[in-house]
C-alpha cells in the first residue's frame, strides 16, 4: 500500500496480472508462435474499437499512432481540418504541417469542445478538405468531444473521419464502424491499463483507398507495410516489434473482455461523477462544463492562493497519491485526477482521502471525510 | 531446460534479472523519480556508445532509430551516401528517399563489405554529400565493416558519418567518439540484450548543427524535441516512453556495466570464433569470408539439397533451437545463428548439439559432438 498511487491520465496502474505476462520471454517475432499472439491481439484490439477493420498494432507512444494516422493520408498541401480545444488537437495540428498538410484550424476555447454544426460550416467552406481530425477525450482540458454526432455530420461529406482515442478507448463510449470512423487509434497505457510504448490504430477501407494513393512520407510507421505484412504466414509486423508490450497488452486486453466492455464504461463514468461529486464537495471548481466533462480525466481549478507544487507536491510526498497538473496555459491553473484504468471506489477513496489532507493542511477550510462521502454515495 | 532457446540475431534471450526489472510498477513518466531513471540510463547507454554526447531513447524499434537518424538530418534533395552490402544498408537507403533525400548508392555484394577507399572515391566524386550511412553489423550477411577505418578517411571530409549499430553495440567494438561518429543509433533487443521496444541515439557537435538547421519532417521522432525535453527539470522524453522498457534497459546496462564492455565483448568475439569452428568441424561453409565476418552473428550456406524448413524446422520443433533464416535472395540460401547478448559455451553447445542431430537426421554425414568440440576448444 505504501506504493505511489497513480490518479494520472496516463500512464495508469498496471495489475499485477499484467506485469506478470511481460515478464515472460521473449520468442522470435517472426515465429508461428508470435503470429497467433499478434493476431488474437489485434483481434481483441478491434473488438474493443468496435470495428470489422484489421488494428494494427504498432511499437511506440500514442504520438506514434497520430504521426501514422496522419502520415499516411496525406499528400503535400492536403487540407486538414483539425478540430482544436487542448494540447493533442494542437498536436495533430503540428504533425498535418509537418508532414506537409494545408491545417484549417477550427480553433475552440480550453475548456470547451466541438459542437458539430461547427464542422458542417468549416467543411461547407472547404470544398477539399481531406480529413477531419478529432480528439475524443482531450486530457489536457478534461472534455470529450461528442464523437458520435460529429460522425453523423461527416456521413454527408467526402472526407475521412480520424479520430484521436488515447485516452477514451476502453473506458468511454467508441464504436468505431458505427460513428463512421475512418482512421481510429490509441495508446496502451492509458484505459487499457498496459505499460506505455504500444500504440495501435485501424483503418477503413474509405481510409486504405486514400492511403494507397498517397506516397510514403513516413518508413517507420508506414500502415501500408504493418497491412502487407499482418497477412504474412505467420503474421508479422515489418520490423521487430515490442514483443514483452504486447504480451501486456494481450492480458490488459483479456482483462477488459472479462470486465465486459460495457461495464467497464460504465465503472468509469461512476468514477468519473464520483470525482466530480467529490471535488464540488471539498468546495472546488470543475474547470470544464459537467455535460462535456470527460469519463476518464477530471480537471480541476486550483484553489486561490494555492500552487500546484503545493497541492500536487503535498499529494505526492506526504500521501504518495500521484495526480497531473495543468499543460501549457493551464500550468499552475488546474490539476486533473486521472480515473482511468483499473480504477474504482477504493483508489478514489484514497484519492480524496489524500486530497482532503492536503487541502486542510494547506489552510482550506475541508470537512475531512465529507470528499469520500460523495465517492461512497456513488459506488454504493 | 525446454524453453525455447533464441540463437537469433535479435531478439536474444533476456535474462531474468531483467525480466524481474521490466514487471515493476509503472511510475510517472513526468516525475523526479522517472527523471533519474532516464538521466542514469541514457549515461549508461553514453558510456557503451564510448561518447560523450548525450544518448537519447527512442521507445520504438530499430527501424524508428534509423528513421531519427535520416530524418532529422535532410533537408529535400540532400545528398546522402549509402553504403549498401545487405538488407539494412537497403533500409538506410529507402529511409533516405522516403524522407527525400538524393540517395548515392555504394552497392556491395551481400556477403562482402565497404572498403575505405571505395567511399573515398565516392566522396570525391560527389562534393556534396551531407552524410555517408554504413551499417557496422550486416545481420543479413554476417558481416562487419571497418568503422573504425571508415572515420578515418572521413575525418577529411565535410560530411556526416552516420553509423547503425543495431546489432552490434555492446558486443563489438564500437567507439564513437575515437571513429569521429556523427550520428550512433542502436537496439534494445540485440547485444544489449533487453527486451525489444527500445533504441537510442546519440549525436555529434557536428550532427547537431545540421539538425539546427533543418526543418523537421518527423515529429515523434523530432531530436530536437528530444534535446529540449532531456534537460528539463526532470529530465523528460517529449512523448509517453515506455517506462517498463526502459527499466529493463537500465538493468542490461548495468548487467554489461558489471561484466565489463571490453570483456563482453571478448567473449562475443569467443562465441563467434567458437561458431565458426563448429560449423566448419560439421563440414559446413561459412556464407562472408572469416576475415570479415562479425562478431555478433554467423551467415552460414545452407547444405546442398537441404531446404530451410527441414533444417531450422527440425532444430525448432524437435530441438527447441531457433536459428535465423536467410532474408531476400539469400532466403533458403544461408541460416544464421546469432550469438549475441548473453551467450556463452552453454548456448552454443546446446546449438551445436542441436545442428549435429538435426544434419544426421536429414541424411548429413556427422559426428555427434564434433561441432560442440570445437566450441568446447575455444572456450576451454
Amino acid at each position: 500500500m505504501d506504493q505511489t498511487l497513480l490518479m494520472l491520465p496516463g500512464p495508469t496502474n498496471v495489475s499485477n496480472r499484467v506485469l506478470q505476462a511481460i515478464s515472460k520471454n521473449v520468442v522470435n517475432h517472426r515465429s508461428a508462435i508470435f503470429g497467433e499472439i499478434l493476431t488474437e491481439t489485434s483481434q481483441l484490439m478491434s473488438k474493443v474499437f468496435k470495428t470489422n477493420n484489421q488494428s494494427y498494432l504498432l511499437t511506440g507512444s500514442g504520438t506514434a499512432a497520430m504521426e501514422a494516422a496522419i502520415a499516411n493520408i496525406l499528400n503535400p498541401n492536403d487540407k486538414v481540418l483539425n478540430v482544436i480545444s487542448g494540447k493533442f488537437g494542437e498536436r495533430l495540428r503540428d504533425i498535418t504541417n509537418v508532414f506537409g498538410g494545408n491545417s484549417v484550424a477550427l480553433n475552440i476555447e480550453w475548456g470547451d469542445c466541438a459542437k458539430p454544426e461547427d464542422i458542417k460550416e468549416e467543411l461547407e467552406k472547404n470544398e477539399d478538405i481531406r480529413a477531419v481530425t478529432v480528439v475524443h477525450n482531450e486530457t489536457s482540458t478534461g472534455v470529450a468531444a461528442p464523437i458520435k454526432k460529429i460522425g453523423k455530420v461527416l456521413k454527408d461529406y467526402d472526407t475521412l473521419y480520424v479520430v484521436d482515442t488515447v485516452s477514451s478507448l476502453g473506458g468511454d463510449h467508441v464504436d468505431v464502424d458505427k460513428y463512421g470512423i475512418d482512421i481510429c487509434f490509441t495508446g496502451s497505457q492509458k484505459c487499457l491499463a498496459a505499460p506505455p510504448g504500444m500504440a495501435a490504430v485501424t483503418v477503413s477501407d474509405d481510409g486504405w483507398k486514400v492511403i494507397d494513393n498517397v506516397k510514403s512520407s513516413t518508413y517507420y510507421l508506414d500502415l501500408k507495410k504493418y497491412r502487407k505484412y499482418g497477412v504474412g504466414t505467420p503474421p508479422e509486423t515489418p520490423y521487430t516489434p515490442s514483443v514483452t508490450l504486447i504480451y501486456g497488452l494481450y492480458e490488459a486486453l483479456k482483462i477488459i473482455e472479462e470486465e465486459g466492455l460495457d461495464a467497464r464504461i460504465k465503472r468509469h463514468e461512476k468514477a468519473a461523477k464520483a470525482t466530480r461529486e467529490a471535488a464540488k464537495a471539498l468546495g472546488l471548481k470543475l474547470f470544464p462544463k459537467e455535460e462535456i466533462s470527460s469519463a476518464t480525466v477530471t480537471a480541476i481549478n486550483m484553489p486561490d492562493g494555492m500552487s500546484d507544487s503545493e497541492l500536487r507536491g503535498t499529494m505526492r510526498n506526504e500521501y504518495k497519491v500521484e495526480l497531473a497538473g495543468g499543460q501549457d496555459h493551464l500550468k499552475g491553473n488546474v490539476f486533473r485526477i486521472g480515473h482511468m484504468g483499473n480504477i474504482t471506489y477504493k483508489e478514489l477513496a484514497i484519492t480524496f482521502s489524500a486530497l482532503e489532507m492536503t487541502l486542510k493542511k494547506l489552510g482550506f477550510d475541508v470537512d475531512l471525510g465529507s470528499g469520500v462521502a460523495e465517492v461512497s454515495k456513488v459506488f454504493i
